[in-house]
């Protein structure tokens, strides 16, 4: 088999492993714990029905995949709770090493394309970048919305740190953000949100 | 909320039910079963990295998104094994009854997008939806054959069943049928296929 289709398959096998990556948020119906692969998934498709409440115009495309493969890192980096401030110090660090790693598994025309669309995702300047975050930030708190807050509640996290973290939403999607800042209020109000 | 929206977010969260449609095929390393959204995940950055070998142009974008949706209406006709021959009798009309009630959560517009997708992806006759379809046949192809065909072993597929199946992946790509029917050579050798 030619050697870039050979590094190309190898790389479609390696990312499986992205489906045993576990998030701390839970499916709806108090279901189990979500997993990295479906998450991009969910992202993605969300991407494509919601992209009309962009702040800017984007590139639909752009966004699916780059929501598509902003995990893949996770693979060797863990995933980190966006509420754990001691292990997100040190999350940099590990998705750098990972990037490297399992992106060299690709021909190096497709390392660098993705490597660049990780990048662009993580520095959340451009405005597919940006609608992404907004993805990142929205798809799991619908899921933790329709539990009635459990994963809050489970962590004890408080509505400054939820603001804090969906504050990101915004750069994205005014609208957006808007649906999150009433899920917030009303979670505060039922008492799943500390204050 | 405005009307259009809610729409839109009730959509997004019914879809979190694909993430509990499994299906036969197992996750790499002997993994457990898959299920239906991080097999269309898994797909959709295939269709990505693998689109140079479609036999036709394609645009990528639209193979994503016919990726990411096709099963959908699994969450209620659940997955038909494809070596099922009795219940695939029966596939169609269950999955257009799910196609109508899960696509009509959509705001009209987008209902008669994605409906035309998921219908220009089943008729398999467009380069996106033949390429997706390869996808659809080479992704299951990979995780078992990384796992010694143990998903054939469990079922006792034959070589004769998997070439029917698989015989489409030509259709959209001659390369990726190459790689499939070295795969299936290999595992008639091995013992893991039926003769």
């Amino acid at each position: 088999m030619d050697e870039r289709l050979k590094k190309q398959l190898g790389f479609a096998l390696e990312i499986d492993k992205e489906k045993n990556i576990f998030r701390q948020t839970h499916l709806s119906g108090h279901g189990r714990n979500e997993n990295d692969a479906e998450h991009a998934w969910h992202m993605a498709v969300m991407a494509y029905i919601l992209s009309e409440y962009s702040n800017e115009p984007v590139d639909v495309a752009k966004v699916m995949i780059m929501c598509l493969i902003h995990d893949i890192v996770e693979i060797d980096a863990g995933d980190t709770y966006a509420y754990d401030e001691e292990n997100q110090k040190t999350r940099k660090a590990r998705e750098d090493a990972a990037k490297q790693r399992i992106f060299s598994l690709l021909p190096d025309d497709q390392k660098k394309n993705l490597t660049a669309l990780f990048d662009e995702f993580e520095a959340c300047e451009t405005a597919e970048s940006k609608f992404a975050h907004s993805l990142d930030n929205l798809q799991p708190l619908i899921l933790n919305n329709s539990n009635g807050g459990s994963d809050w509640r489970e962590h004890g996290v408080t509505s400054k740190q939820v603001y804090t973290r969906q504050g990101k939403t915004q750069l994205g999607s005014q609208t957006l953000f808007e649906v999150t800042d009433n899920i917030i209020k009303d979670n505060i109000r039922k008492g799943n949100l500390r204050e």
